[in-house]
């Protein structure tokens, strides 16, 4: 259990239910006081009932943003913005920034555009960037006129940026120092700071034109001789990124390297900006989770106490796109009718030889699209890779097509039936075997995102060459 | 793209194909050598040779551990090994820590226990204890033999926690000082160590019997007064962890508090070790592999280049699942044979409505085993998640029931047909909504996982369920 707070160590599950509970007292004596008329009685139940705001309120008051924003997510939307309106007004912009973009639709939506403004004005360009795309049109261009020049630029700066590009991602709380001055200059210069930037694990070295030279970690102040040159201890090459990088490739490079922060560098070789590692994990922890909805057939993140609506239309896309590879795969069926009317045993089996195919072809696929992601597979490894596929394929087809024509004998006696079944899963696995290799392949080839949709298009493969294999098989065989 | 050095960018991918291409360059060499029996041809082609393989070895010198770690994992075997026998032994440690844990295998089945004892002397206790579920017995034994006392003890209690546990996370490099000091002293006292270690964001104050009284962050030395006291400034509430606490509870609030280290207590308040942003980011990178992984099928991460063997054992256990679940389906479907046969087009229908239940099944599921995981979904909240789910699988399953249902009536002209197939579509979705929030909340309340193969559970329950609705509601209005 983690807990923020050596002194009272409570969990954050503890405090959630805390919170809930206030929030039930408060109904509670909201309830009475509706359902009571005495004068003095309501006078008290209204000063129990102020009493118990007040708690709860100081309660939320001691919780980190996160915290809240927490327990706002954990909460069906009637509680959820009861509890936003006790929120502080100049919390509101930190709290914002760290619920889910669900979540934060249903905040903002019962929010007026002087609430909006009044908590962006408590946020950094690169946060305000972060939160710009929620809301409304006239919101955001009434927010960059109370903005000063420079705040303004960046702003302008990073809403030019594909969300998936560093340019979005980084900040711009960058400490700058010069290369010809001492180590004691530079420890007497950050005396002056009130508090260093979040994160800050390095100063950045730039010349006069703001172009970078090098990074100065801060521990080789704390250890290196105060008389030496900046110049002298920094790192001159450290790891940089442009704003136009791929995001996904920084978290890598964040992972790979071990970063905290690392500078943004333009084209000229101007510091532009900073990456830290907060915002990778979260662009780590988002990817991921894409990655688990996309393959679940859910468009995109879903606020669970969303309305039905709401959950229909972010799910509607997956389920249309289902029904019709499924159709597809009814109408193979539908060409053998006539065989099964002859053979009825078909119709039972055929599903087992499309669902094995369907559950081997996406081991395939996931670990080749894995393979790309990560950089370790390549177009040229193609034939590599198919040849141990196939091989996989092949073992699993004969190995498991025998246990399940076994199990087909004994059901119906029929041995060429089993013959045909045995056939058709080790071919149907081959199938998905060689797509799932070449699929991902050539959209890598074609410059295409070669994870989106593939589980789907594998099954629909798997389905329909599953049921067209094992079908044709037996009407030429056994008919 | 990332940039290890700036005055030589060439990207990670870059630097594969030249060591790939210097390589095959000695690949060909060798060759060459091994054709030509000429003598002074040989010894010329052996210096070429021993040239290549010079510049070769140069460059992987070069290289950050990491950087290597990925290249072995991108080449076949052949290659893997030849580029890891050029790597200079000082430097196996801390590549065998970085590479996957399959391609680790690997590596160490190519060195002798000699290798292994070399190359684990650099490393520190923590790292040890990473690498020694992957070396054989009797060289772990061989190597505790070789550690000073404490650090034994250090990989007897890294060694003691599960790997999901804090325990098996921390590592040692703690620097540690009082609180009665001056800020002053404190950097006095830093001034004498060579270098911090790794991620040191901040110290930890600890009482004379190595109690943890809080935590000053090396920023405040900066920017403080030199002449106040630890006391004074040290925040006295920090995050802290047990070594028993489950590590994604602590790398959710690494995420959610920003953290970049933070350190471990036991039960006692005795500070007994330290967590970092990059262990964290590992696991998180990790935990969310397994879960794509296993939602395919996969056990675990596998070597792209694996013997066809290996995969299939990596394969097998979710094949057979499979396997089972569609044997169920399949008899299902036998206890239909008879209808079937007399209307032919329930065999074509009948995976429609198995396939888009299964489909809006998942869905459900991964929403409601991802709010678990989140921590926003309790038992308590099943009520309203499951009025929900049914109002949106009711939607569902109407609406694209309607339009399959009219797709049917065109292919078949038979009314009542229709009628069932809608019938049994929205009933297999409303048994998939019910299922996919039911089956997570038990497990929960279980204490089980509530991810692992839900769904294969849930695609199970809708095959054989969209079978038997199906087929059933046709055999007693249709036949």
């Amino acid at each position: 259990m983690s807990e923020l707070n050596r002194k009272s160590p409570e969990s954050l599950q503890d405090r959630l239910d805390q919170v809930v509970q206030l929030l039930n007292r408060h109904r509670l004596v909201e309830n009475l006081v509706h359902k009571q008329e005495g004068q003095h009685q309501e006078l008290v139940e209204h000063l129990v009932h102020q009493q118990n705001l007040a708690e709860l309120q100081r309660k939320l008051d001691e919780l980190h943003p996160a915290d809240v924003a927490f327990i706002l997510e954990s909460l069906p939307l009637e509680e959820r913005l009861a509890i936003w309106q006790l929120v502080r007004s100049e919390r509101d912009g930190d709290i914002l920034l760290e619920v889910s973009d669900a979540v934060r639709e249903t905040l903002i939506a019962d929010m007026d555009s002087h609430e909006i403004i009044a908590a962006a004005n408590s946020l950094d360009a690169d946060e305000l960037a972060d939160l710009a795309p929620d809301l409304p049109r006239d919101v955001v261009r009434e927010l960059m006129d109370t903005l000063d020049a420079q705040q303004r630029e960046r702003l302008k700066s990073a809403l030019s940026y594909d969300e998936d590009q560093v340019g979005a991602l980084m900040d711009f709380d960058m400490v700058t120092i010069r290369d010809d001055v001492t180590l004691e200059v530079v420890i007497r210069y950050l005396r002056r700071f009130d508090e260093l930037p979040d994160h800050t694990d390095k100063l950045f070295v730039v010349d006069t034109e703001g172009a970078l030279k090098g990074v100065l970690p801060i521990k080789k102040l704390l250890v290196g001789s105060p008389d030496a040159l900046v110049g002298e201890v920094m790192a001159e090459d450290p790891v940089v990124f442009d704003p136009e990088d791929d995001a996904g490739e920084a978290a890598q490079a964040f992972e790979r390297y071990d970063l905290v922060t690392a500078p943004v560098v333009d084209a000229k070789g101007k510091l532009c900006g900073r990456l830290t590692i907060d915002e990778m994990v979260d662009y780590i922890r988002e990817e991921s989770e894409a990655e688990v909805l996309n393959a679940a057939g859910l468009r995109e993140e879903e606020d669970i106490f969303a309305s039905v609506w709401k959950s229909v239309r972010n799910r509607w896309a997956w389920l249309a796109i289902n029904l019709c590879t499924a159709l597809v795969a009814s109408r193979v069926i539908g060409l053998f009718e006539g065989s099964i009317e002859k053979l009825v045993a078909l119709a039972a089996l055929m599903p087992i030889v499309a669902g094995v195919g369907g559950n081997s072809g996406n081991q395939t696929i996931t670990m080749i699209v894995r393979g790309i992601a990560t950089g370790q597979v390549q177009v040229a490894h193609g034939k590599r890779l198919l040849r141990k596929e196939v091989g996989v394929a092949l073992f699993n087809g004969l190995f498991w097509g025998m246990v399940l024509a076994g199990v087909a004998y004994l059901l119906y006696g029929n041995l060429p039936l089993s013959v045909v079944l045995l056939s058709a899963m080790t071919l149907n696995m081959l199938l998905a075997a060689v797509m799932g290799v070449f699929i991902p392949l050539i959209r890598l080839r074609l410059g295409r995102d070669p994870a989106l949709g593939s589980s789907v298009m594998i099954t629909a493969i798997t389905d329909s060459g599953g049921f067209f294999i094992f079908l044709g098989l037996a009407t030429i065989f056994l008919l």
